[in-house]
């Protein structure tokens, strides 16, 4: 195999992996009912679990991407003709809303233009226009395709007084911004909460931190029919990683190596700090773009530190400086997706990425490619 | 991270991953939009028509392990109340069932006592039985809970005659015994086939190649509904791999170089060197395990050569033996799954592991352990 080159990552993820952690990826590999790789698992669950700040019994890692932490939370929560009400104010949100589509489930969408969170009121109005029960309320904390961050207290205390499940994607937050999945809404908790191995939490990419409380926990087990994914489904999860050890899966114990060694960092950084150093990062990128005239599609309030939407300047080739980017200076940046393509440049300051001297790398070549006059639209191919 | 120990992996998979391919997991990831990973990805896919003998373009590795595989050929290619005939000969059949299931399908069985394949002559009563149409016949080329190999080439020409399409498991099969996607069934060929990258392909643990022939592709556009998976719809996977290279999941680069290195070994060795090599090992294991009174479960004839089923012999403490393999001697064999419990050891002898000299090696441990006046039921807590 050709050796990859070694690239900064500032996109919306991945995000440049410790050489600790990658590391650990290449230590022999272990079956995945061996004692030893057993011992581990349960390590992860409770490095998971400070992670997520939760006590939750059933906190694993799903064997997938984040994608599939998504489909596990809707596809063990929502049963056919279930409402859900999907907050949607991005991309994910929408994908979330579509996992819910296809499961059979109906979707009850509260949209907001790409770019702001949805404001609890908006939530409140659907809650109480909506006739029958509800069964969740979907909410993603850190919108990866807008760089807007998703304030859950005020949603999760009006999903609770209408007896619906919350469901909160922490793909691009957990272990970036503060989130506390048992205090959230005033100490209500959060009752499903899944992420990603490859954003803040620094490991890398392919597995999916899942945790789920009391209320939603009850749920699974009422189900009338079992989740329509076996692969996914939560309670045979929950009997490999208990105490029954039921084989379920080949987990991929190298993969397990690498968020367990990535988990042992930001257990040793510390939560409070993790993020503190995400928002300084953040702090220093945001002075670097003004002094380059770039401008955040977000207002100050809303702004995940985490993962930062810039507008594109008239007349600048976007694609074109992603491209000379990654190939004069090894650095990836994200474009926009959906109606944001185009518009905006995601760079992402996640995990081993969020480091200051990483935002000046990043802003001197900005400073050389954007500086030399300019690239108009369309000097180079895409 | 605790390191983790070394195993000889002689179990149901995962084998044991080569110095190279595990190396190949350290290295810098990779973004799942980079040109290079991109590059790398055609790679993987034209290899993996190599190792699965097919021109098929749709052709790829899901990012998720093997039971995701199988999720994938079924979730795509059953609708509701669609009816698959399911040749059941051990635990995997039965997951094939349970998967058609979830998904609404109303699977069909053809049950022999585990330990046999499912004769032809079964297959084709079923399908003459059966009124309407049959979307697909499943069968499981290599059932790793049993050791049993299926013919496959009586029930393609059956299934084909009959209008339905035919899925075949080979996550145990691929790399370690002949299978030939395109030419299976006399040329009519396969139509979904899937395996795992842990098994005689010496991955690491964690993906499922997966292709899809013509027949199978004409079904997934016909669709009325999308699959009720996201995370595994083909035609979203086929919009990523494709020219189009739309984003649909961060694919886990770190994995995708372990497989490419593993993929590349095993066409450096040659496809029928490699099965040689495995058919090698394992005479090399019936000569050894006939001298130690062991027997196996399946006639020659039925025997898979990567997947070794033996019986126990009586009054032997099954989990104590394999206990003290582990702790004194490193090596990973497996017990029994569902009915066989208790009755069979399961020795993989795939990819990596299926060398002479571990053979050898567990040969001389088993002697230790059984030599020393048979250890009897219940002399060792398990």
């Amino acid at each position: 195999m050709q050796k990859p080159p070694q690239r900064l990552l500032m996109g919306p993820g991945p995000s440049s992996v410790e050489p600790r952690v990658l590391a650990a990826m290449s230590q022999p590999t272990l079956g995945h009912l061996d004692p030893a790789f057993l011992a581990m698992m349960d390590s992860i669950a409770s490095m998971l679990r400070q992670a997520f700040r939760t006590k939750n019994p059933l906190t694993l890692t799903i064997s997938g991407t984040g994608t599939a932490g998504m489909e596990a939370a809707v596809t063990n929560i929502v049963e056919p003709s279930d409402r859900v009400v999907v907050c949607v104010a991005g991309y994910f949100g929408a994908r979330i809303a579509d996992m819910v589509r296809r499961v059979g489930g109906d979707p009850i969408l509260v949209e907001v233009p790409w770019g702001r969170p949805v404001p609890p009121d908006d939530i409140e109005k659907v809650l109480a226009s909506t006739a029958g029960p509800i069964k969740a309320v979907a909410l993603v904390h850190a919108e990866t395709s807008t760089g807007i961050m998703q304030p859950l207290d005020d949603a999760i205390r009006l999903a609770h007084a209408r007896d619906a499940l919350v469901i909160v994607d922490a793909v691009t937050s957990l272990g970036g911004i503060p989130l506390d999945v048992d205090g959230a809404g005033g100490g209500e908790g959060i009752d499903v909460c899944y992420s990603g191995s490859q954003k803040c939490l620094g490991g890398p990419p392919g597995l999916a931190p899942i945790t789920v409380g009391p209320r939603a926990h009850a749920a699974l087990r009422k189900r009338k029919n079992p989740p329509v994914s076996f692969a996914l489904d939560l309670r045979l999860l929950e009997a490999y990683w208990g105490p029954e050890r039921t084989y379920h899966h080949t987990a991929p114990s190298n993969s397990y190596y690498g968020l367990a060694e990535a988990l042992e960092l930001l257990l040793a950084e510390g939560l409070e700090s993790r993020f503190a150093r995400h928002r300084a990062t953040h702090e220093r990128l945001a002075l670097g773009a003004a002094g380059l005239g770039l401008d955040f599609l977000a207002e100050p309030e809303h702004r995940l530190p985490v993962l930062n939407a810039l507008r594109i300047p008239d007349g600048v080739d976007e694609k074109g400086v992603r491209a000379r980017l990654l190939a004069e200076h090894n650095i990836e940046i994200g474009g926009g997706l959906g109606p944001l393509a185009g518009q905006i440049w995601r760079v992402g300051l996640m995990g081993g990425s969020a480091r200051e001297e990483n935002v000046a790398r990043l802003l001197t070549a900005l400073r050389i490619i954007l500086g030399a006059g300019r690239m108009s639209r369309p000097t180079r191919p895409s």
